[in-house]
């Protein structure tokens, strides 16, 4: 059993400056934070505990308790950054923090801030709050990234004595704690500390996690009753009995069909039950993570890709509840759904998870993120009226504008490893049948092998603007594989396919679940052109879905839009769309660096037959309408023109 | 300077059941609830700490701190029960429990259980949380209530010396406080009890507590700092500084324009300025509740008469911000809107304060409470999935059906206050113009004088169901004076008079602020018949109701009407409607005791054509609806009929 990745290196007019803006801009503005040096951005604290732990320095903990995640994701993205772009003096830095963070480890392997500065005897003792294996799991990602980024073990090998440490400690065995974390993150980590080390050790502590957890009796309530029925945040005075469906610990994983609690958790295990359903050809597994892929996508995803319904524990409520307006949807969710997506790809190459994962990369990954990669979204709406953000207690936590850094510093880091490693995502490879998938179409090349025959394929894309897409094979020898490329959903089955410049009838390859496979002897130098037709049109939800009944929403390939203020004026619901109606989309050249926009012709309700004060009347008085012409934007591209009202979802007949 | 009530003895077919059912049930039964005598019921301690503080049982004190004003509404409603219904039994009980309540009473006045139990030397410590003088306004309620009931004076007098304490303590001389209740309440209360006694020095309490409102610096946020910075609830730990919005202390009262924080709170207050501005005069505190009756009311009122958008704080929020689904709108909230209407129309005969008040009283008021008077909602939503309450946070405040009761029971005694006193609200007298105002369309009889003139006027209504409306005169001589009747706005001023069965011109009367005036010769049974056309119709919310674009409410007469699950299937939202289309109004006796129920044809969205776990389609592909008819039954009925969803508002064009 081994494991590879299938790295491409990016190379894409659209894609490439986020990748520059990672490497320029937010890895060098989170190295700063990191270290208390940004004036305006609340401290982090983060090395300075690191610091502390290792007896460079005096002083007290701070931060959140899972503070040290935020220093392994830099890693991690740093290890991503090097592994495509080198950078002596980043690796210099990251050396040197590597170094601080050996330092802080403990002679057994531990390696956890908050307990060896604050409560070292209270080791594994709070798994429910503390989040000591979700650290865990982020330093061991880093060490990956890192060895895989730069060739380096320091940190891999340190990591290895703490994953093995974890090994002896939690288990069935008698003296282990039959525990696992209340956030779940090592079970995917063990899985990449695998691919690296080829140590199924890893793998087998992975799968006791994933199947450990759920069974009865509870372990959070167990942990909650030797603790007095406190929590860590409740000061010793009692709290509530845990939730274990907010930490998916409800029932046995293989038992779970309906995602629940917290999502960023629920996606991070399913990414790891995914990866041991594949790794361990386990079927049982396998169908969980179907039944799981199911119900998030088709009964409780938002269009834009994002996921949890409510704030209330960042969660997940049941299936069609998609409020537009007090959504949660925070960016590392979708992250997560990324990384659950790519794990069911390599168990099975259909299409309906690439769709899901370009669309939560095109749209709610991106909208995350400031043009300029300075701010950030936790959470991101489909509607936002910011007054009522302001003024309404029920929708505080749907900011109508990106703030700069946060307390709890979740999404920027993930947003930049992500980014940072975006080429582990196009692409992978099924060595049985000789075939390389192409799920996303995002320029780059990579390189890799099949058998023994080495293999280059470089991608010219033009998405998003554009479903132009280009291919071209470089071989050493001519040689028989396939190809295949997803066939996007957007693109209506209108797609067609060139093959070294000559159109091929649709017979010639099968489809097969949303790709077709392109089977034949490759020679040096052939191309295919893949031209995915682009336009916009009228997106409806599900009439479940209650809060879109009578709605509508734009899309243009993998481009969700939405509507702001900026372009329309408000009250954005005033306006009134038909269906039957024409989108126009224009490249705009000077609109936020190019994008595309669409236009459309809208009936908007006017106030003007209203009297000040008059809050309602017949119907049959007030019919008084104009007809405005309305500019819609991509909704990855909301919040970067000033406050205003934003939304996806316009009303539509 | 005196005071009078024009209380008609109510005799109507929709109304007077509701007034046997408080009589009947709800008063014997909160009697039972306030003395733990209810086995399902969360016991109340009501009674028990009165005898606690009476000294005639040992023990703690139990329940919220402003428990007392359970037992000081229900005493009110049973001096307004025994105003019109007799009842020697009844009158015992009270009798025995007013007896208990002077018992509890200090020597100099004082009355509160919960301090006299709990915390002796800590009176006036905390007005910000702890409704000392809250509850001291709804007992003198009731004194007053019983008095005007029964002609007992024992609480009365009581109070009077509460009242007479209470005014030594407060007030803006050296060593007074110079402080006001957290909860607005005293304020209304005292101005009865100016009614009751004559004794001006009550109103110049109230003067005082309305006056000293909002004066910098802050005496909430004073007291804050007294106690350490801490709270009632906050168990000595520090709280957050008090929010003076949430206590309409944000403002001096006079500068006040927009109605925030807590309702019930604000209701209460602007009832007594009301109050205050009539009695004195003041055009400064008249223009003041102007400004706040119409932000209330022309800005942050639902179409059920429901204020308070937010549970958060059970308050306003701003300006056009309705969400129908995570509303507020407590019942006591509009119970109080009918108390500051009454206000502004002994201010002003304007249409506008009883179309109000006919809103809030036939749909929000009345949909309180179950048909059986057994089961009482707090919060009153227009829309209602059932589902989301139970699984989605955000709406977990939003109960899809009654509960039996309510460990803080404030408003099922403010209905049974209310709807036993209904006979307060149905008129008003102006001495100087000799005009008797009918208000409300609500048979029974009303008797009082014009100068040495003794009237009796007899009102026969066929209200909500028919708008057939037959006033008569008794009259002892010939007399000039005048008779104004409300003209609703919901009859689109096509009502017609007729005088002693002839009909009357348009130009007859003149019309003012919506009410006609009959101003003439009148002679004993001289009979007014005043007939209101209703039909059912569409109506519309102001485009800046964001929540309320595309979408239409039914209204017949002054009923809203709602769709429920029951008549209709689900989604609701997946009915749209034409507002061209007709709307038939049918009496159906056999639904709920008789109602108008309205008949429509909707289109309905066919889930059909969408495949499990599709979510998201274009929606050229995705149109298929179908025809049905649909049911919509008067909003206050609502939730009789078993767990369902509800809405007000569907989606119209």
């Amino acid at each position: 059993m081994s494991e590879r990745i299938n790295r491409a290196i990016i190379d894409d007019a659209f894609w490439s400056p986020y990748g520059k803006l990672i490497r320029d801009t937010v890895i060098p503005y989170q190295w700063e934070t990191l270290n208390d040096r940004v004036a305006d951005a609340e401290p982090s604290h983060a090395i300075r505990n690191f610091r502390i732990a290792a007896g460079l320095e005096e002083g007290t903990f701070k931060g959140w308790v899972f503070q040290d995640s935020d220093l392994a994701k830099w890693l991690e993205a740093v290890g991503h950054s090097l592994a495509t772009h080198p950078d002596q003096e980043l690796e210099r830095i990251a050396d040197e923090a590597i170094e601080l963070v050996i330092k802080a480890q403990r002679p057994d392997g531990y390696l956890n801030t908050y307990f060896t500065v604050e409560a070292p005897d209270k080791r594994w003792t709070n798994l429910t709050d503390c989040h000591e294996l979700y650290c865990a799991g982020h330093m061991i990602e880093a060490a990956v990234a890192y060895f895989e980024g730069t060739g380096k073990r320091r940190l891999l090998d340190a990591m290895c004595r703490f994953a093995d440490y974890i090994g002896d400690v939690f288990g069935t065995e008698p003296g282990q704690i039959r525990g696992y974390d209340g956030h779940q993150e090592i079970e995917l980590a063990l899985v990449k500390l695998f691919r690296a080390t080829g140590n199924e050790r890893y793998l087998s502590i992975s799968r006791y996690f994933i199947d450990e957890r759920g069974q009865e009796p509870s372990f959070f309530d167990r942990e909650w009753e030797n603790r007095g029925r406190t929590n860590h945040y409740s000061n010793g005075i009692p709290a509530p009995r845990p939730n274990n469906e907010y930490f998916q610990s409800h029932l046995p994983v293989r038992q779970q069909s309906v995602a629940v609690g917290h999502s960023v958790r629920a996606m991070y295990m399913y990414a790891a039950m995914a990866d041991l359903a594949r790794l361990d050809g386990d079927q049982e597994l396998l169908r969980a993570c179907e039944r799981l892929w199911d119900n998030t996508t088709g009964k409780q995803m938002y269009v834009t890709g994002g996921i949890g319904s409510t704030h209330h524990g960042e969660a997940f409520t049941f299936d069609y509840d998609l409020p537009n307006d007090t959504v949660y949807a925070e960016t590392c969710a979708s992250i997560g759904l990324v990384f659950f997506a790519q794990r069911m790809l390599r168990l099975k190459s259909h299409r309906k998870y690439a769709d899901v994962m370009e669309r939560a990369l095109f749209n709610l990954v991106l909208a995350g993120m400031s043009i300029d990669g300075s701010h950030y979204f936790y959470v991101n709406p489909l509607e936002v009226w910011p007054e009522a953000s302001a003024r309404n207690p029920g929708k505080r936590h749907v900011l109508p504008s990106r703030p700069k850094w946060y307390g709890c510093a979740c999404c920027p880091p993930n947003i930049a490893r992500l980014i940072a490693s975006l080429g582990d995502y196009v692409y992978s490879v099924d060595e049985a049948s000789k075939t390389i998938y192409a799920h996303l179409f995002i320029g780059g090349e990579w390189s890799g092998e099949l058998g023994d025959l080495p293999i280059t394929l470089s991608q010219e894309s033009s998405l998003p603007w554009r479903g132009d897409v280009k291919l071209k094979v470089s071989l050493t020898k001519k040689a028989r594989f396939t190809i295949a490329l997803r066939i996007p959903s957007w693109c209506d089955g209108e797609q067609r396919l060139l093959l070294n410049g000559v159109p091929v009838e649709r017979e010639t390859f099968a489809v097969v679940d949303g790709y077709v496979y392109i089977n034949r002897e490759w020679s040096d130098a052939d191309t295919l052109n893949w031209e995915l037709p682009m336009k916009a049109r009228w997106i409806m939800a599900h009439p479940e879905v209650r809060e879109n009944a009578g709605k509508a929403a734009i899309q243009y390939g993998p481009l969700v839009y939405c509507l702001e203020e900026a372009d329309n004026g408000k009250p954005l619901a005033s306006l009134r769309f038909s269906t039957e109606s024409s989108l126009r989309a224009e490249f705009e050249s000077n609109f936020l660096g190019g994008a595309v926009v669409i236009r459309a012709e809208a009936l908007k309700d006017e106030a003007g037959g209203w009297e000040d004060g008059e809050l309602y009347a017949p119907a049959s008085k007030k019919k008084h309408f104009e007809t405005v012409a309305v500019r819609a934007v991509p909704y990855f591209m909301w919040g970067n023109r000033g406050l205003g009202e934003m939304t996806v979802w316009v009303r539509a007949d």
